[in-house]
């Protein structure tokens, strides 16, 4: 329980599971923190993960923190409230107002996907309602479906799902996106509904349709909402950590350092492509640095 | 069959699966080249991958060719011989003979070297014992070589030495490559001694000789060990990409980029962590990126 950690995870999905059982088997003190059920994969179905043909996130989840238990990871499933450097390490404080030491920091918090904010969106996710064309395009082959958003990831997943989808609605209030991008849109055959808002997502146990702001229903099976991936972490802020460009995601170079040392970072929180296999491979990386970080201080 | 495809990967350890089921999923068209029991994955035994709790590497590779093909990608259980840049598509070339064309490469094929384990081959190393058949057949001029190996490596390997050596005998317990290469073998004047191992390598200064499990002994001045397919060095060498500082690892960026365009690097290939996690992960982002470089191309 107290006691200094040599690494301690924030965030207990793939990319965070992936750092604790690289960390502890290296024979570090590792702490993951988070709860499960918060990951963007719990509600998942997976099936481009390999090398297993079809998953539930759940279960991955459980199977993946079993691992790391097995390993020596030291588990308790809180939210981190702050991180401030404490000297030489970091002081974390959780929600049961407890406060923890470690020498080292993985973030892997994931990114928190921007919500269109209408009755059924909740209810519905992972029942037709999905933040992820890449992940669940395939899931709606001679389906009609739904994207909500006027930006390029809008556009163009709109245009990728005219792969599997018979039809395609895009609706937006305004497109902006490029002109090249504005030609795939009609090349392809979508449907671009500029001006017209989704008001309500329909259905009980699974999407059925959306009700839209001029008063009109139309039957979907499936609805993509592709507002862009949300902003800065407000963890990252404290700690100094740099963001890229956009201020949407941590900037972490190919060890998954940060520019605080060591702070590490991995998963959806580096940015795109927000995927478990690239979450995992990076968890592996930065598992790996923060174990040997810690064990240096030792020494020093 | 014939035809361009966007996606040609090379190498079929989990690097180059998970690289295929992303760049299949975003419709790219895409062959998988390689033999899945070369990768060092085939015999482990996996404990440490998020989020399965123990595993066979023959499973894994296994299911993750099942995945990829159920995504699209079209396999060719065939060696990697030689790649070309072919205006602005790639020319590659199969043990058989066969020619394929693609928009862009994946190379995913592994780090091993490995080793023929005899008395001599440590203490000959650079003294007439290589590892690497285009970086040293230039040293054996008129020289009499032998080649150790039974796949596409060593009988490629053996087909290019004649260029350079007055005899070149390759010794494999029993050859398994194409048809093709077995002609080339054949039409070269390659002697090529199956079911004969190399037992010892023989010189004190230098190679002189080779003492064989026939209990006869060989006069030779070099002796190439080619025991896998063709490796990072030889095909990266032939389209110019950038190495690391080592020369034995590809310089890839956070895209898994390498200096050429249109050619992206995923897995161990790439340096460590030599990890299944960690190919995963920059499969994944390989795939992505190689099959969206290819769908541009089509637009331009
Ligand atoms: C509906 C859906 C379907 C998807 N399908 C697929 C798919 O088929 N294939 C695929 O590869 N990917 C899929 N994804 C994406 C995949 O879920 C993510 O890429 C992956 O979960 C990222 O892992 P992560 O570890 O970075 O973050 P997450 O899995 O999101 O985990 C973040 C963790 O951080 C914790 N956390 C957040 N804030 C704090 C805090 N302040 N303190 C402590 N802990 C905190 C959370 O509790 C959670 O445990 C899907 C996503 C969604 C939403
Ligand atoms: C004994 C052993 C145990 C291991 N245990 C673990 C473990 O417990 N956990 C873990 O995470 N990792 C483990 N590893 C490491 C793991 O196997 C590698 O990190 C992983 O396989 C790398 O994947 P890769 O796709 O980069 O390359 P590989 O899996 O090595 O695959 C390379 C592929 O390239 C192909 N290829 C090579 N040359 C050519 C060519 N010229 N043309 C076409 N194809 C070519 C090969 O046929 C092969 O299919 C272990 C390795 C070994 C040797």
């Amino acid at each position: 329980m107290s006691g200094i950690y040599d690494v301690a995870i924030l965030g207990s999905g793939p990319g965070g599971l992936q750092a604790a059982i690289h960390s502890s088997r290296k024979k570090a003190r590792v702490l993951m923190l988070g709860r499960i059920d918060n990951s963007s994969l719990y509600w998942a179905h997976v099936e481009n993960y390999c090398c297993q043909v079809k998953i539930s996130g759940e279960e991955v989840l459980r199977t993946g923190r079993e691992q790391a238990e097995n390993f020596g990871t030291e588990f308790r499933d809180e939210d981190v409230l702050t991180i401030e450097p404490d000297g030489s390490l970091f002081s974390i404080k959780l929600e049961s107002g407890d406060v923890v030491k470690s020498k080292t920091v993985i973030l892997a918090t994931g990114s928190s996907r921007n919500k269109l904010k209408v009755p059924g969106e909740k209810e519905l996710l992972g029942k037709g309602v999905s933040y992820c064309v890449d992940c669940d395009a395939g899931f709606y082959r001679d389906e009609i479906v739904a994207v909500a958003g006027c930006r390029s990831a809008a556009a163009g997943g709109a245009v990728a799902l005219t792969n599997f989808a018979s039809e395609v609605h895009l609706y937006c209030e305004e497109l902006d996106v490029a002109e090249g991008l504005r030609k795939q849109l009609i090349d392809t055959g979508v449907h671009v509904h500029e001006g017209v808002k989704i008001e309500e997502i329909l259905g009980e146990t699974a999407v059925t349709g959306v009700k839209l702001d001029d008063g009109s229903t139309m039957d979907v099976s499936g609805v993509f909402i592709e507002l862009g991936a949300k902003g800065v972490l407000e963890l990252t802020a404290m700690l100094g950590v740099q963001l890229d460009e956009n201020m949407k995601y941590i900037e972490a170079d190919k060890k998954q350092r940060t520019s605080v040392p060591g702070v590490y970072a991995a998963g959806d929180i580096c940015g795109p492509p927000l995927q478990m296999a690239k979450a995992v491979g990076e968890g592996c990386v930065a598992g790996i640095e923060a174990a040997t970080y810690a064990k240096k201080m030792e020494v020093e």
